[in-house]
């Protein structure tokens, strides 16, 4: 069976790309273009993680035209990236409104048309306070919208839903993940800066699972 | 308060404008470039409406690039429109898998960046039975999945939901719709076919409303 996933170049994302093979689906990854600072940098790392897992990747997936329409500080219209944890109410400036469900709609149109089973997602317990689209209670509403528009040809899947950050790592480092090539850092630079909420949580996670993570920070 | 609608240059979409205009609706419009036979007519026509009203219409944004991985004969690149009744099994072909959906998250995330209340949609009581992402039960999912996304912001509307084609048409008559002026033949010819599905719904509309179609078929 096929799979298709959302794949930013982040953890989650490479995780579930990990998770996915693991459970046996001949996985597509697709990618988006869509006016963040770090997005150049996310494509890159996505690219690399694709190359890794030898699975095709698909795009990206060019939003830039629609994006120009949206406000977020996250993206390169936006106001500077906020530094401070990630669960703080500056972090608040960073959600990209309707992100995450333009995401799910195109790839979920991709994978009927493409006879894929299922369209597979990053989202997961940690981020929920800020980003109302990674919140369970719209994965589900996602999952059920998506399930009617196929006419029940395709499922949504989060294999991570319930599972923290610091989850995600354990079962990757587990498996092998290569975190090495991953982004996370929002800001539009190569190194990542080690100071934005994104970065954060991602230091923090290794810490706790008393791993040293292996990129380059400013 | 600003609405957002969907603007096909269509009846149902045209009628929506008008509903919208009427409730007291700040209007502003969004045309897509999806790959259709019939998109650049359609495009054309939406811009005629758009000026007829007075309201400003963006676009067409460009899907273009997307739905080169989608099957569907309403696509430039599917086989022949079919030709008969718009409910018949052949009729199924024109399905765009996805299509509403991704239509519905992005005005959705350009809604709450805009400040717009609400996005309006031509879905109605007529063609549920081909089209999944046109039925009821799929506009209600999608209306809750987009309340989620938004926490809260924006809102769905469907003012014909529970109204069919005659319906529709009857109240858009009764408010000087210029129907003259819509696009609604699914063929890649500037001449409406008066064949197709979509043409045969229009013309059954008309003749029971007891009214002249003015447009002009081949």
């Amino acid at each position: 069976m096929k799979a298709i996933v959302a794949l930013s170049g982040g953890m989650d994302s490479t995780t579930v790309l990990a998770k996915m093979i693991n459970l046996g689906y001949s996985v597509e990854c697709y990618a988006f273009t869509y006016g963040s600072k770090h997005n150049q940098y996310e494509n890159i790392a996505a690219q690399k993680v694709a190359a890794y897992y030898d699975v095709p990747i698909h795009g990206a997936i060019d939003l830039s035209q629609i994006t120009k329409w949206l406000q977020s500080n996250l993206l390169k219209s936006g106001e500077a990236i906020p530094e401070g944890h990630y669960n703080s109410e500056s972090m608040r400036k960073t959600v990209v409104p309707g992100r995450n469900l333009m995401f799910i709609s195109i790839l979920a149109g991709i994978a009927e048309s493409q006879g894929a089973a299922c369209v597979s997602l990053g989202i997961h317990q940690g981020d929920h306070h800020i980003y109302p689209d990674c919140r369970k209670e719209f994965y589900l509403a996602a999952k059920r919208t998506v399930y009617l528009s196929s006419d029940g040809r395709i499922k949504l899947s989060a294999p991570f839903l319930g599972t923290d950050k610091t989850g995600i790592i354990k079962w990757g480092l587990a498996h092998q993940v290569p975190y090495h090539l991953t982004r996370t850092c929002y800001k539009d630079q190569e190194l990542s800066c080690g100071k934005c909420g994104s970065c954060r949580e991602r230091l923090e996670a290794f810490e706790i699972n008393q791993i040293e993570d292996l990129i380059k920070y400013d």
